[in-house]
């Protein structure tokens, strides 16, 4: 393992003191990670806060074998160390990178296929925002969903993390976005990012909206993180040969839908996590990024929705403020 | 429009004289259809019973738009006429086809595209009872579900036209073949065709089933005409990244099924069906068969299963014997 100097042994972290509410996350002294072959360690300025860090914070989503048992699936900094055969990064690269875990701490270690550069013109707070939710899309709209220039993306929850990355990539990428929002206010935002259309499900079925702004042909993908009587409602607004992905199920993992209208219409209903994919697969990811997504990034054509900043330690206020759902965009930690 | 001789003007058909049961199809004086451009008439020989018949005669399944009213999915015979621009066959030939409809009747034209020629060494009658099932499991299982050699497919009612043409083409095809009966004597059957593995399903859970078969691993492609509660079994029947190709719902459309297990499994759920699609994809599809299923059926390492042989006029007792469940294989109307 290379060095830099002054890395210390220990270091503060904040921890699932035990399943419960956002009182359980606590600071804690913990070892400084050491990076394993081909690893970097990174010194961490920011780490983004994602949904699956409160489902894990309930005990609801138990961290993939040999995971950290901390929190925290991206973060942002500068390498540090680097271990044996990673030939990547030089000491004191500005990098973002997607963890296993482990990303609420003030060092954490990744594969060095599962960083990134600092994209031109970014912040660290800004590049921490990135890798979750630019990983996640990527693979599910693009690579699993297949969405081509000239189709119509349904995304669901589009002032979300997940959405707003959805809605600017997306329209970037030259395809008709319609997204779904709860306030007047989360609609504004999501028009002001691309969103051609946007339906606040409180007032309005986006079924007949989604059927309304197509003529009738429903949508070619939809992002979804609900679940529950979305899915039913979804195979009513794909189009044709539509392909329906499937990322969370906030509402309810066990629902009723009509499997012959999914038959009829050829629908492909798929779905995946991210987080239990081995090191190889987001390496991929990453090199797709990179070239494709990467230079949208540099020109600002694409860029993370900021909502609000917290201390590290104070990482329960950042659960707090993402379970009220009042956010938009990204949640994100200070390690500085 | 290039006529053989001796084409009369009228025909005997089979029709629905109104929804209902067997005793609803109708022998009837009809026109001879003319075949339009690109078409071909056929002096049908014998012609296929398949389930979406009976749906249709019970009122649930209308043809599609421009469609013959007359049941009949499949027929076989000589080529009697040819419409302008249809160029592949010559008068006499003798040809299997996928009929939009119109197959219970002596005379049904098709488009050039949709017809084969009959397998060397085929009688009529066997050539009857290929296109609808083989134009299905080929579409379905290998290029929707994506079936590759080694790969394990589960496909149930194995002793079903479908399942006994799904059974043969993947094991021949270097696939592992589990499948699931409701008789020890259809299960034999199965077995007999190249099934490696056969459930009972009045006897065994066939996720179970599925299980202890792959090491745990589950299947790759799941053929599945029952939905219901099969689709929630099927998601755990499953491997991962498996694909689950849902061909009709005879068990009931509106189900339960946990969409988290779809996801977090990242499997594909999707399904089609194949009368409404165009001419064109009927006749890509002919295409790849002909080229990849009719030499192994010239060699016989994969036949149709021939179950019973009505006379056209009695329609009706065919599908009283579909409907009693106790078929194994194709049941074929004998036109003459």
């Amino acid at each position: 393992m290379a060095n830099g100097d002054k890395i210390p042994a220990k270091m503060t972290a904040v921890a699932i003191s035990q399943p419960g509410g956002p009182l359980v996350l606590k600071p804690e002294k913990r070892d400084v990670p050491e990076p394993g072959e081909g690893e970097i360690l990174i010194r961490v300025r920011a780490a983004g806060v994602n949904r699956p860090d409160v489902q894990q914070r309930k005990g609801a989503y138990p961290p993939p074998p040999g995971a950290s048992d901390l929190p925290g699936l991206e973060v942002s900094g500068e390498v540090v160390a680097v271990g044996e055969g990673a030939r990547r990064w030089r000491l004191g690269d500005a990098v973002c990178a997607l963890t296993p875990g482990g990303g609420y701490a003030e060092y954490a270690k990744v594969h060095e296929s599962n960083a990134l550069p600092v994209p031109q013109g970014f912040t660290l707070t800004e590049a921490a925002a990135l890798p979750e939710t630019f990983f996640t899309v990527w693979h599910n709209v693009f690579e699993r969903g297949g969405l081509k220039a000239g189709e119509t993306l349904l995304v669901h929850g589009g002032s979300s993390g997940i959405g707003t990355t959805a809605i600017q990539l997306a329209s970037a990428l030259g395809a008709y976005v319609i997204t779904t929002a709860g306030s007047a206010e989360k609609c504004e935002a999501c028009l002001k990012l691309g969103a051609d259309r946007v339906v606040n499900y409180r007032e309005q079925d986006f079924v007949a909206a989604v059927k309304e702004a197509t003529d009738g042909r429903g949508a070619n993908v939809i992002l979804d993180m609900v679940g529950g009587d979305y899915v039913g409602r979804n195979y009513n607004a794909a189009a044709v040969e539509g392909r329906i992905v499937q990322i969370a199920t906030q509402g309810g993992a066990v629902a009723s839908a009509d499997f012959a209208k999914l038959m009829v219409k050829r629908l492909v209903h798929t779905g995946s996590t991210l987080r239990p994919r081995t090191v190889e697969f987001k390496g991929q990811l990453a090199a797709a990024l990179e070239a494709q997504v990467w230079p949208l990034l540099a020109a600002r054509r694409v860029v993370p929705v900021m909502d609000m900043i917290f201390p590290l330690r104070e990482a329960w206020r950042a659960h707090e403020r993402m379970e009220e759902g009042e956010h938009i965009g990204k949640i994100v930690l200070d390690v500085a």
